[in-house]
């Protein structure tokens, strides 16, 4: 290859999706990839399918690079991934996590290390994998937000994290994205949508008034039935009713969330930009306009994890 | 046959099944049968697969009482049913739905009378097609609710219905049976339920589990993740954790619905005895304790609107 050599290949190995980054000096991006292997989907039966998918994405970097080390975050190391990791409490710093790196030896070839998933213990125990890394990639990119921030990274199971002095102290999950999901693909509300002849183009308007219905009185409970009854009556599109049925969702999961909208400390939003964009009209709405919005963090928070286990120098 | 004659067979037709009752003098049900055929489950297609499903379900009640009048309730009556009946709008009562049923022609037989839906008009107006027929049956079967009350109608589409002076003048539709069917079919809180080897019996503390964290100051949105997380840590047993979601959901359903729950009216469950017998425990946790059940609403609804119609008599 023609460009610099890889110090770091990095993955992002959730449930339903394979990221992988080649990183230079510095933790710069040189390339990145993505396949549907997540772990649930791996190209070959496991375990001989996860050795299967990392050489399929990353083979000729491993080989350009043999000495570059290998790092994974994300449900890799879960009990259905390729090693379970235990996860660290919280709270937790990029330290703690690197120091908790699980090595999977691969023969004759460079091990896979993988980042733990951090435990909010407590009376409803909260657990993430992967986000972690999210969380020290975003406090890398953005330092003002290390002393005290609320990072919220939208996706099938919303995390909202609590960051204070670099550590992460304290975090919930909503399940808006799966729920949306769900709802869409079985539900009788997804119905209209399903039978459309065309997808339409995302609706504002819509999504809008879902968001709006959500910061009215009524709780999600009795608002959910509306989606059905709105098209009925002509007055919402069956084009348009999943717009108003993202806006109801997340519109819910920020009313639940109000306290942490409200408080007086930084806020930022991380992940992949379209659904972040959502989120960010949707928190204009609830008073919190022109919340930042940290991209590439999943291969930020790799490289300093990388860095602080002493790989990838 | 040798019991009496059939005044009446009514048929309470919804999505996914069918029920029929063979009525005789005073609305007495002589024999009910049920079976799978839905407006969307037919044992033919439609429209031939309507006829068949009758001919199929009551085939020999009607030769052996040509003259009886057939009436039927629910879903049947809809857009992707065997005919669109339209809505009645709020405050309806007996008179104002048997004023309004619609007949079906059935070359060389007795029309088909269908039962008109209900609607509630307003900013997010709310629809039931069956349970209309439901309520009427229960203000009959408990002529103490007919003055003012509220029912409760548990089931895929929970129905909240306000009665006063004998008249439906209100009601709210949750989703919680349809929510429960789709996070337990097809999302990862299903999954240590769907992967235990054996289905368990119904877990009445894990059922009141979930309804007393939905009682706690938490919102359903940041309660949902806990199904998954409180059995990761072995807190919740996999074979019990739908009992737990059940409980959450009909837990946060009661929660929606505090006003009317403490409202100075009389209460009252309308619907099938095992999931009226769940919402009672739910109820009784929200201090309404002893809420009376009313079963059989369905044929006792469709005899009423029958006299009232003239039919049956």
């Amino acid at each position: 290859m023609a460009d610099a050599a890889a110090r770091l290949i990095a993955l992002d190995w959730g449930t339903s999706s394979l990221r992988a980054y080649r990183l230079g000096a510095g933790g710069a991006v040189l390339e990145s990839r993505q396949r549907p292997w997540g772990i649930l989907h791996l190209p070959e039966p496991a375990p001989a399918g996860f050795e299967a998918a990392l050489r399929g994405i990353a083979g000729d970097w491993i080989d350009a690079a043999p000495g570059a080390p290998l790092l994974a975050c994300g449900m890799v190391g879960s009990a259905q991934g390729w090693a379970k990791v235990p996860y660290v409490d919280t709270p937790a710093d990029a330290v703690d996590l690197s120091a908790r790196l699980q090595r999977i030896q691969r023969p004759d070839a460079a091990p896979l290390q993988v980042v733990p998933g951090v435990r909010c213990p407590g009376e409803r125990p909260d657990v993430m994998r992967g986000e972690e890394t999210q969380v020290v990639g975003a406090l890398a990119s953005m330092p003002a937000l290390a002393a005290g921030s609320q990072l919220l990274l939208p996706g099938t199971h919303s995390k909202w994290v609590e960051a204070c002095d670099g550590r992460i102290t304290g975090f919930r999950t909503c399940m808006t994205g799966e729920l949306y999901a769900v709802l869409k693909e079985h539900s009788i509300l997804g119905r209209p949508a399903r039978e459309a002849a065309t997808a339409a183009a995302d609706d504002e308007g819509a999504f809008d008034g879902g968001v709006q219905a959500a910061r009215g009185r009524e709780p999600l409970a009795t608002q959910l039935f509306a989606v059905r009854t709105l098209v009925l009556e002509g007055r919402l599109a069956a084009a348009h009713s999943l717009d108003y049925l993202s806006g109801l969702l997340i519109g819910d999961e920020l009313r639940a969330m109000s306290g942490a909208i409200q408080r007086d400390a930084p806020l930022a939003l991380v992940g992949e930009p379209a659904l972040c964009a959502r989120y960010r009209c949707a928190l204009a709405a609830f008073g919190r306009a022109d919340v930042p919005v940290v991209d590439g963090a999943a291969p930020a928070g790799l490289w300093a994890l990388a860095r602080s286990a002493g790989l990838g120098r």
